[in-house]
């Protein structure tokens, strides 16, 4: 075929999407002006059924977070070579088994922490200084009715205990210094690079603490860490902001606490059965929920567009990829 | 009677409260143990006839923010020395007047600042992240119906065009700075003490930012600053959040730029004529109200207490006043 080349119309690589991730669903026009794409979720068959059919050549996938890229679903890919997800998080792959096949895994690194820890920030003043509830107040016409609204609480002068200090963690306590926050922290091992004070002791954090933000990932070790203990520590006065999983707090201790009071508020953009919340929540005007949607903004998506992309079209070019896992 | 005088029951120094200010409510009974107070509004008496009754020796006035201190006021306190206002704004005290009968003036001094640019902050993420309107999706159980939300917007890397930057525009620049915002602002003076860029026009300022925060005073000049000329430069994509006073901005045409999308989204916690509120915006979830309540936490309601008293307390006996208003 090497006479007809320069008459070949060129084709795009190949790539498998698996989910589909939100960010396939925004962009997918230009992912598929960049890569020739097999969509199993737009098939008949089962997706074992979809793979044998169509993806034995197949070398790329572009994964969800939610999708579970088990060694089942690599038995029916035997071309992979790369599997891009469109999370930090990698705990939904096989790492060992893709380690096995000599699969390069790429995530969506840091590209948003920042906008994570801004909606920590976001759930926190709005626990607080009573947003959410000032706007229904408001915009039900209570106002000229029943006049002058509960006060709130100062963030400056709080001390913040931080659950995970990672590069959101580290993002949270930058922004809360500015209000004038006291930052402490717990982590796996203490970062000699902070001068954050650090608990190795969930507990004593929660007891120094007035408001705790969850920043760790969800791991055997960090599941249901926020149990009762820790937040009968954290106290009446506490406020809690959960914006990592929500597997990392007791959730059913979390919903006690709070209508009994154990707690003063809390902030939480993730829950253990989303998206499936406790209807208990629904009516206490000091708990502020959101929909998981820490990472979702026009921006990030944007950028992690253009991160999937270059990891894909790194691989298919030979090049370094952008954001690799490396192996341990 | 100085014979008597070591069985002379301690009299507290009487003052006169007028307003009331909700500080005054909040520590009716610390002020009370403090102070003799004059209690017009429990009297069935009108103000002169109640001031004529009873006041002609009171050298001291306890005030709200929103009671206007007029001549015709000070006619019936003849022996008044002392106004304090629980406001950080003077703009509803009658100072000629005040010179003119040596009376001193102090104020609430910059006691709310970090609370007001606190909301400013809060209310700003909650417009671009969407928190009320997240809260409320999930709080009515569409979240499993829906599934995702719609995308927000990331604060960092926007440009931020801060109107008069005192006390609470610095906190606000200070806080947005750590979230990556690029500030810059008008005021009537450009500031040598800051490097952010200074734009003389405001229309200029608000072409040059995507988000207009309000920090200045209320005065003849400011008074419908926010024009809709200033609006549509701020532009389609742009956001107002206002913390100062509803009037430096016309409402009217405010209004109408939110609902024609001519701007993108605001964040208010002051209106021209509180408590009423335009209706058309109680529908938009890209708008977030609040009830005039940035300075009413707690913690400020204490430190108010605190300072209110200490300067009623260094006026009765002689000493510098903690928040005097000099004279110009």
């Amino acid at each position: 075929m090497a006479e007809h080349q320069p008459f070949k119309v060129h084709q795009p690589p190949e790539i498998i999407v698996l989910g589909p991730p939100s960010v396939f669903k925004v962009y997918d026009k230009q992912f598929s002006s960049r890569f020739r794409v097999l969509r199993p979720w737009e098939s008949p068959l089962s997706l074992p059924q979809f793979l044998a059919a169509g993806a034995q050549n197949t070398q790329a996938a572009l994964i969800s977070g939610g999708f579970r890229f088990t060694s089942s679903v690599l038995h029916h890919l035997p071309s992979i070579r790369l599997v891009v997800t469109t999370s930090a998080g990698i705990n939904h792959i096989d790492l060992v088994e893709c380690r096995r096949r000599g699969i390069a895994v790429a995530n969506a690194a840091s590209i948003f922490s920042a906008d994570v820890a801004d909606l920590a920030v976001g759930l926190l003043l709005d626990v607080l200084r009573r947003i959410s509830a000032g706007n229904r107040f408001v915009k039900s016409g209570l106002w000229p009715v029943q006049g002058a609204y509960p006060l709130g609480f100062k963030l400056g002068g709080k001390k913040v205990g931080i659950v995970g200090l990672g590069s959101i963690g580290l993002y949270v306590a930058k922004r809360l210094e500015a209000f004038g926050c006291a930052i402490s922290y717990s982590s796996r091992k203490e970062k000699p690079s902070v001068s954050y004070a650090f608990y190795p002791d969930i507990c004593k954090l929660a007891a120094n603490s007035d408001i705790l933000v969850i920043c760790c990932a969800l791991t055997e070790q960090t599941h249901h860490m926020i149990n009762r203990e820790v937040l009968l520590a954290l106290g009446k006065e506490g406020v809690l902001v959960n914006i990592a999983r929500g597997a990392v707090v007791d959730e059913k201790e979390l919903v006690s606490c709070l209508q009994n009071g154990e707690i003063s508020g809390a902030g939480l953009d993730v829950f253990e059965n989303e998206p499936s919340v406790p209807k208990e929540l629904y009516e206490l005007d000091n708990v502020v929920l959101s929909p998981h949607f820490a990472v979702f903004t026009e921006e990030s998506m944007w950028d992690l567009y253009e991160l999937m992309c270059g990891n894909l079209e790194a691989f298919f070019s030979n090049k370094p990829l952008l954001s690799l896992i490396p192996e341990e």
